[in-house]
């Protein structure tokens, strides 16, 4: 399987247009702003200045963390995608000038990275564990890869070429190298991304390297703080150090996700797109055994992963606390990047019902509707009073903030929303008894064109999902052609209609797609509707943070209530047995959105008495909580004000002031 | 308001001489044992050994906490309230020997620390942030004062008094002292306590003296780094120090309970005693504004105080976290020696309600029946499965312990338990309009003797507390005397019959207290009868963790659910909106308790579709979860399968094997 590129793609949807332009037209422009300095009453960045000072270009003091030219990496590719879609000149000449200013950075053997060239200059490659020096690298080579494919130029990926040839020059398997791996992965992959650019088979065996060698005994990071004089240290976490990292086992031994997710999910990207080049069972199955880990025990409803603040990473099985997790957006981000390398490796639904469910949720919640404010923390239930009092508010906000200090999130929402006409679509040539084939994986209105089946195709796709479940498919082959068109039918979905050239087909999904297989000429249309009726999602009993709770979904879209349209003290309120759902797409409302209405109550307790509810069914919570004084237990003596809650989608939350927000509900 | 102390009264109680007993049998010498660390399989103690090689008396090392010392104190004061119970002659002659190499440990200027006499020698008084060295020697006071009440010798209490007169040489108001205080407070209460015991004011006047230092700008703790050469130190908590270590305000300014909860807690009981004695209606009003907070807004429903783990305390307000929270044992302890502290300060039954649930909940939890094993952390809702892989399983455990690296709560428990007869019975002589008064505080049968009204009283209460709620008071004055006999009415219960000699009184409470004012005459009798229906409780609808739920309650008993008794998955367990409670005594069950029985149901969910209950109504988790396959999320589709819970004290839980447990029921 092989996606078509976001390059060969023209999006033209009524829910991911507007995000692309909100990309090209505010947020790229907003963040390099940001990274220049020019906007008031955010986190300093000094990206942009740190690239210039390593290049001699301005006087100065390197500022931020080790890792701070990853954002203009990140910036970059965003910029990158950006002039896939449309030609802009002064964008491209904005990167353009970034990138010479990289190239004067760079040391004469290829060494790239601002920090240990202004601040710790003798100091690279002596603590890889922690100085982010080859993630640095990896999303440059990424950036430099992406830029290449939108621009067609070459001078970034020149560059970067010899950045990796540098690290080649010092990791490897041979004597005097160092036998070491990224502190914090995503070079391996950009390395395969870098191979496949190239034709060049150095990358991608120093990819397989890094993983293969990565778990080994002795552990390199040990042999590097001995190398430093340092024996004891053990970093940050200590013993816990290696899990935080997944150093801990060789990673075809690694069955439970454990550590820093976003280091995580990078790695089994990484580790599904070797599996899938080398064909490599044993590694393949270890990315199965991950996946099931991460997706079937730890992953919140809105596809967030990440549970436990004190390593952004993963916790225990089934442990998915709603108000106290981290859910970073970049481990929302890495988990689509891992499912659809999955859906690389093998053809299931379930890697793409899990990359739409992260897209439509725990993604695009990190980005406010303006572009201009981001979360890093995605809570699925937020009572600001208690959350500003108990959590790191830096990060753990329970309301979008202009930048971070570790501004790691905003740009790789840009990159990645810039380029989501790269999942739509992918094709095989078949073989071994299985015929050609194209894939549709996400329902995003667009046009691509691919060779299939020795035809040159051009398949469009129109509906206005996620708002309704129609979609049409045009498929039209420059001559008559035979493959398959596979359409993922949603894990979410309880039934669907399907029909070829206004026929209806009656079609069983195995692993999750329907195939057509026939011979498709110029012409031919597909017509698949998917019923989105308002559902009520449980999560498995071992889940005890949401028992006795169900979240609203419709579609593939997660909703939540929002003090504004349902008042305070979301906690009060309890779904009915039979909450009479109705839906209504409200034009004016968080940019178009269905909202969902319901039959609910609030429940009283205490002996407090029922109270008049308020306009709109909010309640008064001044006087409920007066009616209670002083007092912080009582007699329980219930009484329900029937209320018609309002849910509206989760990502779109917090975007009409900061406020209370639940998504997993009672149910009564 | 005088407590009438524990060496006058003769406990004789069903529920409290068990644990009595239990202390000076079991409790105190097993914890001698570990503290000479003869006991496999516990955290090792030393504290005897490091006594022992301060006073010259062995070779070794120090080994522990800068306040490993404190372990002895809290256990030799638990040895003199036993010994004030019964005599012992073998305690006795282990109790002076110990003290009698405290006094070789002491030093000839009365300082006495065997950390700072063993490792950090010439560091005493230089950084009292974190040393303990006033926290070491007001435990120590404390034992020395109770030793002298329960044997009247006087030689603890002269090595003590030697190293007051030390520290009052080195602390205070006078040019060339260190203008400073407790980085751990205790000191300021025992200082009071030894005011007490031997009328010498410098005492009093040195713990007003911390009192009144505390929060003082620029602070004590900034000036200790500085003199140290590092100005840099902030402490653990950087800038939340002041806040953990309560240095953040004068202590007359504070209004809100803030970092680590034992200090807090401490420190407010020292705050009562003083407002007490100087009449001092400004600490007085901090002392109730404090207190308000604690017990109104952070407090759990069992007493537990300090819900956040990172820093063993208070949060925010309504924050109560029932799976995640801390509850150190000693903060539930510390409550009680405050709530003792502000019934002195002011006639309120709040405040013996709250030392009361304290008592027989969040106190009594941390130890379990047999005496040998014991919580640090009280949870209110435990999933060994998820504990275990989330928190610190040296304190945060899901099954008692036998000892921990920081002992601070096992011999506590046992001080406390062993002087619960000083908690029944206060007395004033009135004055200024008011008559004199006995105060009967905690239903714990007993007989004490006390003057009041020039009459030489014998008061003696009977009952089964908290068995039932009917008590039976006899008052045997030597001569006829008028005064006003006060009795508790307890917050949780909403009717209670009084007679007099057999006839019915009809008086209604004030504050919490019935007052029957007369003149006694010997032979007269009181009979109290407490209704104790089995209660649901509610928590205000501020404490979002709860809502939804309700506790089980009996008189001041909270039950909670045990996996042993209803199968696992607790989470599920739905209470039925009419539960039917019976109660029964079980003779056998955890020692003695009365068992609740209610309806309820378990909500399975997702389509699992109805399940055989197993025997006994428990449910085999197994086929439960195997129905969902690796489903993480499905379509809710609810199902019922009706279930007679069995609820137990919540104190008593974990004394059948390591399992599943739970506060706050859902409630249907």
């Amino acid at each position: 399987m092989k996606p078509v590129s976001a390059e060969k793609v023209r999006v033209s949807d009524t829910f991911w247009t507007p995000y692309m332009e909100l990309v090209r037209k505010v947020i790229v422009p907003y963040q390099w702003e940001v990274m220049n300095d020019r906007v008031e009453g955010v986190a300093k960045s000094h990206a942009v200045a740190n690239v210039r000072i390593a290049a001699g270009l301005e006087e100065g003091e390197f500022y931020g963390f080790r890792f701070q030219d990853s954002d203009l990496a990140k910036w970059l590719e965003a910029a990158a995608w950006c002039l896939a879609t449309e030609r802009d000149p002064g964008l491209e000449s904005l990167a353009d000038g970034l990138i010479e200013d990289l190239g004067r950075a760079q040391w004469p053997d290829g060494y790239l990275n601002t920090y240990f060239t202004l601040k710790e200059k003798g100091k690279r490659w002596t603590c890889e564990r922690d100085s982010h020096e080859l993630y640095v690298a990896g999303h440059l080579i990424e950036a430099a890869v992406a830029y290449r494919r939108a621009t067609g130029k070459t001078r970034f990926l020149d560059i970067m070429r010899a950045n990796a040839d540098h690290i080649d020059s010092i990791f490897g398997p041979q004597e005097g190298k160092l036998h070491g791996y990224p502190g914090h992965q995503v070079t391996e992959m950009a390395l395969v991304g870098l191979y496949g650019e190239t034709g060049e088979k150095r990358y991608l065996d120093l990819a397989r390297y890094f993983i293969d060698e990565r778990g080994r005994k002795p552990a390199f990071f040990e042999l590097e703080a001995a190398a430093r004089g340092q024996p004891d240290d053990k970093g940050y976490f200590r013993e816990r150090m290696a899990e935080y990292n997944q150093t801990h086992l060789p990673v075809r031994e690694q069955k439970k996700a454990t550590g820093h997710a976003v280091r995580a999910v990078y790695m089994y990207s990484a580790m599904a797109d070797l599996a899938a080049l080398d064909g490599d069972a044993k590694l393949a199955e270890a990315c199965r055994e991950l996946w099931k880990d991460v997706t079937r025990r730890q992953m919140f409803v809105t596809g967030g992963i990440g549970q436990d603040e004190s390593w952004e990473g993963f916790s225990e099985d089934y442990d998915l606390p709603n108000a106290s997790t981290y859910n970073e957006t970049c481990a929302s981000i890495g988990l689509v990047f891992w499912a659809a390398r999955m859906a690389r490796l093998e053809r299931k639904g379930d890697y793409f019902d899990v990359a739409e469910r992260a897209l439509h949720n725990g993604v695009l919640s990190g980005i406010s509707l303006d572009g201009r404010k981001y979360f890093y923390v995605n809570l699925l239930e937020s009572l600001p009073s208690v959350v500003a009092g108990t959590r790191d508010m830096n990060y753990a906000s329970t309301t979008r903030k202009g930048w971070f200090p570790c501004a790691c999130c905003p740009p790789n929402l840009a990159r990645l929303i810039a380029s989501i006409g790269g999942y739509i679509y992918s094709s095989s040539p078949g073989g071994r008894g299985s015929p050609p084939n194209v894939s549709v994986q996400l329902y995003i209105a667009s046009e691509a064109s691919l060779d299939i089946a020795g035809a040159a195709l051009r398949i469009a796709l129109r509906g206005d999902y996620p708002r309704s479940g129609r979609i049409g498919i045009s498929v039209s082959p420059d001559r008559p052609a035979c493959f398959s068109l596979r359409l993922r039918i949603p894990g979410w979905c309880a039934g669907f209609r399907l029909s070829l050239n206004g026929g209806d087909l009656n079609l069983a999904p195995v692993e999750g797609y329907v195939s057509i297989l026939r011979e498709w000429a110029s012409g031919d249309s597909v017509d698949l509707e998917l019923p989105m009726p308002v559902r009520r999602v449980a999560a498995n009993p071992a889940v005890t943070a949401d028992a006795g709770k169900v979240a609203i979904a419709r579609g593939p879209v997660i909703y939540c209530l929002e003090e504004v349209d349902n008042g305070p003290n979301l906690a009060d309120i309890v779904l009915a047995a039979e909450p009479r759902f109705s839906e209504r797409f409200e034009e004016g409302l968080l940019g178009g959105v269905v909202a969902v209405y319901a039959d609910a109550f609030r429940r009283g307790n205490g002996g407090a008495g029922p109270r008049e509810a308020g306009e709109g069914g909010i309640q008064d919570r001044a006087s409920e909580l007066a009616a209670w004084g002083d007092d912080l237990y009582r007699d329980y003596e219930p009484f329900n004000t029937p209320l018609r809650i309002k849910a509206v989608p989760y990502y779109a939350w917090d975007n009409r002031g900061e406020n209370e927000m639940l998504v997993w509900i009672r149910q009564g």
